[in-house]
């Protein structure tokens, strides 16, 4: 079912709070299966209750990739590309890019007179990586981050464990905000939701920066490759030996992929009986099953560009739509809205 | 003489180059005769032989005013009237405010990924003033002050000796952003001039901050008020001491508003023939004469808001375009402009 949704009338009479979230154009740009299954499959059912706003977030990608951009517009490509065939709606959600919505920059400039120095230096992301990472943008990289939620004035952001400080200095912006000028921004929370685990080759959470992962973009024969590449129970060398589920990452993923996997696979993996091998031939079906229509329709998006875009188009015209009409309020309540007060 | 100057065409054959100035809209906005001596006069010969962008930066003001902002619109208006009473011509040089173009807080986004944060934390405005102010804007100050200035591309900069580290850094991330990218930006150099030393009345130099100065918007009255209050030479307690005009802030503005303060002001101090009361009531009157066409052009403006408000509403849109021109060469060097690149 196709709503033409308008910001003004909801699809549906649910459809009551606003979502922002986002993901970063980094890598080649395409999603992997953790994000898929971790984060893009719960959007999907997300954007029939909300009012949904996903965003390419290409700024925040320039904290760390300032140096080398010019993959930088193939790769926010093939995140629309992924978003769009894991099933995002352009019609339910608006789909844009961060650096299209100038509005972003503006509220930033803006929260950043709100929030000290020592508040962000202190924050864990910024002094894990300050040795590499160094620069005033990098440090703002949370404030940034209100500025993306606060704009589409959301009340939910979903986000994992160790994004909840970024959501929780959104909200606090949001309140010192409200509290100095007047009320404009709702209180932003953050929106957990029961995620699949979904381990690398590794053993390591799936991401891009470890490379352990499984792209969507994958072949089904890269996809069996690299599934055989995965690391299992160190203690299984042998079929016949005894292995222990809970530490493999490829049951991990037999869980979301395997239908009755705790029944079908844990039990003869634990007596020796599954060998790894088989095991890990039944998860590249099972997965190449799954993945199989989302990959049909990032073949059919690929051969079409000028759709993709299109969809950027539209969604940078809705979201810069309900910015520009957040920023009204801001200046408003700011009392820097020097045109409007005119003529009051 | 009016020219119906354009961007694109220059109104004289030798207007080649770009400066762009600015003054926070703080304390009543309105500016005072150190501003309009060691500054203004200097712009309005400029604008004759440059392109001038003049900017009224709000969103600087905003680093130590954030949390009130309630008399922001008052305060720009009278920066406007005082630029305008100065003599600047907006057919000449575009008169805007910062908040009113979106694509200063969009460069100074881009160029905070740049710039690291040592190098902000070393800046000596920074360090003197960190115990009062310890925002992240305000760290970031000197990033958005060369995002003003890169973002007309400007060639010159016309500054006080305290700002020369300022325009220090916004030429090195202009260079940084050529390096890296390609060129787009000029390298701006600090513009001194001959200014004359213009003294509050406590002897520093005359500022707002201070309360130590003469605004323009004084009536001859309160002008005469004011220069009464002023410290001199704290040897020359009575008409008949020796007094030594060099450490005089009286003295200093007869240099300004007295011809031939070196022959007629300065030997009758020395040998202590002319009084402290006899000398400022001079000045005062010499002061008034001058100011007198600019305090009438004032009272002018002021009644007509109407025209000042279209004045910036105006030179914010030459601004804007401007600024959109600038902003779409760093998203061509940057490879960041979707839209483009895809019709290639």
């Amino acid at each position: 079912m196709t709503s033409n949704r308008t910001d003004t009338k909801p699809a549906t009479g649910k459809r009551k709070e606003t979502i922002l979230s986002g993901m970063q154009p980094t890598g080649t740009g395409a999603l992997h299966v953790g994000n898929l299954e971790g984060a893009l499959r719960n959007w999907v059912e997300l954007q029939e209750e909300y009012w949904m706003y996903c965003c390419i977030v290409d700024l925040h990608a320039l904290t760390a990739d300032w140096q080398d951009t010019k993959q930088m517009k193939d790769r926010v490509f093939q995140v629309a590309v992924d978003y769009l065939a894991g099933g995002l709606d352009p019609d339910k959600c608006a789909i844009f890019v961060q650096s299209e919505v100038p509005q972003h920059a503006e509220l930033h400039l803006i929260f950043s007179m709100l929030i000290t120095v020592p508040t962000l230096t202190r924050l864990p992301t910024y002094r894990e990586k300050k040795n590499d990472l160094d620069s005033y943008g990098f440090l703002g990289y949370p404030v940034l981050q209100a500025a993306d939620i606060c704009l589409y004035n959301a009340h939910k952001v979903p986000v994992g464990k160790d994004q909840e400080k970024h959501v929780w200095l959104a909200k606090d912006l949001a309140e010192r905000f409200n509290t100095t000028y007047r009320k404009v921004f709702n209180l932003p929370e953050a929106l957990f939701r029961e995620v699949p685990l979904i381990l690398g080759s590794d053993g390591r959470k799936m991401s891009k920066s470890y490379d352990n992962h499984i792209p969507i973009e994958f072949t089904e024969k890269q996809t069996e490759k690299r599934i055989k590449s995965f690391f299992t129970d160190p203690n299984k060398k042998f079929q016949g030996d005894p292995g222990n589920p809970d530490k493999c990452p490829i049951f991990a993923l037999h869980r979301v992929y395997t239908p009755g996997a705790a029944q079908e696979i844990a039990p003869p993996c634990r007596t020796g009986e599954l060998g790894c091998v088989d095991c890990k031939m039944r998860l590249a079906g099972n997965l190449n099953d799954a993945l199989r229509p989302v990959r049909d329709r990032r073949t059919e998006l690929i051969q079409d560009p000028g759709f993709v875009w299109d969809v950027l188009r539209t969604g940078g015209e809705r979201a810069r739509e309900r910015a520009a009409n957040t920023m009204e309020k801001v200046r408003d309540a700011m009392k820097i809205n020097y045109r409007k007060s005119k003529k009051k």
